[in-house]
């Protein structure tokens, strides 16, 4: 017999439809007549061990549909990764609470923290069922075909290249903008759904699953400022080059880890400020201009994929589904079955806990500085509906009177 | 009798709804009888002395709304300044094409150069009628109640504080977020506007009006760190000390000026990381993060406010109609005659050359790093229709079952 008390957590980065998934959760639990109180952790596996609850049961449905619609984690979110005591420190907030249906919103980090827990419970001999939701702005996620999060992440990209692109036009020069994605390129690589016209930028892109070279670098940027008189650059912050070390390392003065052991590439400028004085000083092109899209590109309130609302909201749902009608703990993961339409199913959570997903080669050109169609393909029904669009004047050149060409 | 022809061109930073004043002008002089043709000129003054022209009569109104509603400069744009020998060179050019209206589209050193231009038509005898059409993101144009460009980037700051809000409640830190305005502060102080509720960032908001302090700084974020868990904080890019030198010239080994002599403050993330260094070593604080907004404020597509695009369109065809019925060169300005409505005039063009507006002082708090309801007032009714708003979650909080409070 069933408590009739779940609860729900997020975790790891912020996400701008990270709610939607909350308030999936939410709404379709109180559903289940066997659902009496859907308890919500604040700052997520921190919060259960602080005994840190909101009653979510108590919320309108109203005020929870506007939540959805809010980016960021609205419970709040944590870094920490539980270790063995960690978790027996949530296992007896957990029985004390009476809780026995336990989601968990993240990335690969909080998918292998719901591993722990859901390991440590078996263990215990406690009745949890635990499942992972996924969200991750960076679509690292393995057995998904996308992860929620990231299509929306990816729509602000795209619009971000396709405005620089039109600045760059406007007053020629070589502009660098930094991408988040530590491993995988997905984010960077959204980058050239933002191209419109064949000159368009982003002109070359740089991925995490390439190896990165300054020297050939130099030469592809050069190479393309002839050719259209600007060049227009996509820089994952996760570049590296052949040995694995990221190259902002070879110039940040003091790196900080944090709690995951991960070297912390985000939130300062120094990538982008790197490669300007590269191309400055060994091209001379006088202007020379590069932008982090930093925290921008996962919190800016305002740019959002509907597709990516929508799945955001069913992962949510389908998430309670599985765990009331299911019989086993897992991670819900997204399966695109038509052009364009998903569904959902539950893998194990060791096939997802700890993993990271990069991009197929099949989606990276053999030079490696551009995408292929088949990254377009992919990406294009996740952006959502009405992408902006830019356009030009068209050629009518006036006969020049004082000078003959 | 008139040539029938006229000249458009657009100079200086492209901002969202530069190219509606350009169509503005397209449309509205070919409802003229007098106008037989429309040519743009390309890169602005430059594409003028290079007889870089092309007959924007030739366009489609289809195609011509869709681009006025493309940001950035769809003519392209320069960042040149022409002397005497340079307007000499613009007039052989005119006197050749038979050009009587000029119309400038740009901001303050852009009004300097119609200013200019206007001079030595009247020194030369050449009959031109030159109009300033307003555009800025940093709106520092005297005599304007505001200037086109500022409400979309303006728009875009407070969406991306209300983002950069959430997400910092969800992961709390101090962030950083440096924001364009070389000597206003306007840009910086609609940040203010993405905040709803009263805990709501940015708790501090530091403008190039004030004398930045770096000891005040730390004391104000810790004052803020301490009460909030958290801290927000807007800088503008142009903060300087006391005796006026920027406060990212104490760090940046190499100072880039641009033609007009101003000191090169945008294209890096200098400022930025030298403040988050500064928290870090000095408040001992963990997690500091920032951002520098760089051309995403200016140049991102699909943030942009419909007002703002009204009366971008707005200056442009009433620069004609003033060209058209009026005596006299100019520049066209924005009066705000209801809340809210506005109406345009011509100003000379010697009143707005040149000169840089600053925030005034109603629209500061005394302590200086807050806006007061007078500057919410003032611009509001400037973003637009649909802004996004933020919602939480209301407080339910679950009684502790192990601890006692």
């Amino acid at each position: 017999m069933s408590s009739g008390k779940i609860l729900v957590a997020q975790g790891g980065g912020p996400t701008a439809v990270i709610n939607q998934s909350l308030v999936g959760v939410v709404l379709e639990a109180r559903r289940f007549r066997d659902v009496r109180l859907v308890y919500g952790a604040r700052h997520g596996v921190r919060g259960i061990v602080d005994e840190d609850f909101v009653d979510l049961t108590q919320e309108t449905s109203h005020n929870l549909e506007q939540v959805a619609n809010t980016p960021s984690s609205a419970l709040g979110s944590t870094r920490d990764k539980p270790d063995l005591k960690y978790c027996q420190e949530i296992f007896k907030v957990l029985q004390a609470h009476e809780i026995e249906h336990f989601f968990y919103i993240g990335g690969n980090d909080s998918s292998d923290t719901v591993r722990i827990v859901s390991e440590q419970a078996i263990k215990a001999g406690y009745p949890l069922r635990a499942i992972h939701i996924p969200k991750t702005i960076d679509n690292d996620l393995v057995g998904s075909d996308h992860t929620p999060g990231f299509p929306s992440a990816a729509r602000f990209v795209a619009q971000a290249f396709a405005g620089a692109n039109l600045d760059n036009a406007a007053l020629p020069g070589v502009y660098v903008g930094v991408v988040m994605g530590r491993h995988a390129g997905f984010l960077t690589a959204a980058s050239a759904l933002g191209k419109k016209f064949p000159d368009d930028g982003p002109h070359l892109i740089y991925l995490p699953e390439r190896v990165f070279d300054i020297g050939q670098f130099l030469r592809d940027v050069k190479t393309m400022y002839e050719r259209h008189g600007r060049c227009v650059i996509a820089v994952s912050e996760g570049i590296h080059d052949a040995s694995g070390t990221p190259i902002v390392v070879q110039l940040a003065k003091a790196v900080e880890h944090d709690a995951h052991g991960n070297v912390q590439l985000s939130g300062n400028g120094a990538l982008a400020d790197l490669l300007c004085e590269e191309i400055k000083s060994k091209l001379k092109i006088k202007r020379v201009r590069g932008d982090t899209f930093g925290y921008l590109q996962r919190s800016f309130i305002g740019c959002v994929s509907d597709v990516d609302q929508r799945e955001a909201r069913e992962v949510g749902e389908k998430a309670v589904q599985f765990a009331m009608w299911g019989k086993s703990d897992g991670s819900v993961a997204i399966k695109r079955t038509g052009f364009y339409s998903v569904d959902y199913e539950l893998l194990p959570l060791a096939a997802v806990a700890g993993k990271t997903r990069t991009m197929d080669d099949e989606f990276i050109t053999a030079e490696g500085t551009d995408v292929t169609d088949a990254f377009r393909m992919y990406l294009r029904p996740l952006l959502g509906s009405r992408m902006p669009d830019a356009y030009r004047l068209r050629p009518a050149p006036v006969p020049k009177v004082l000078r003959t060409p």
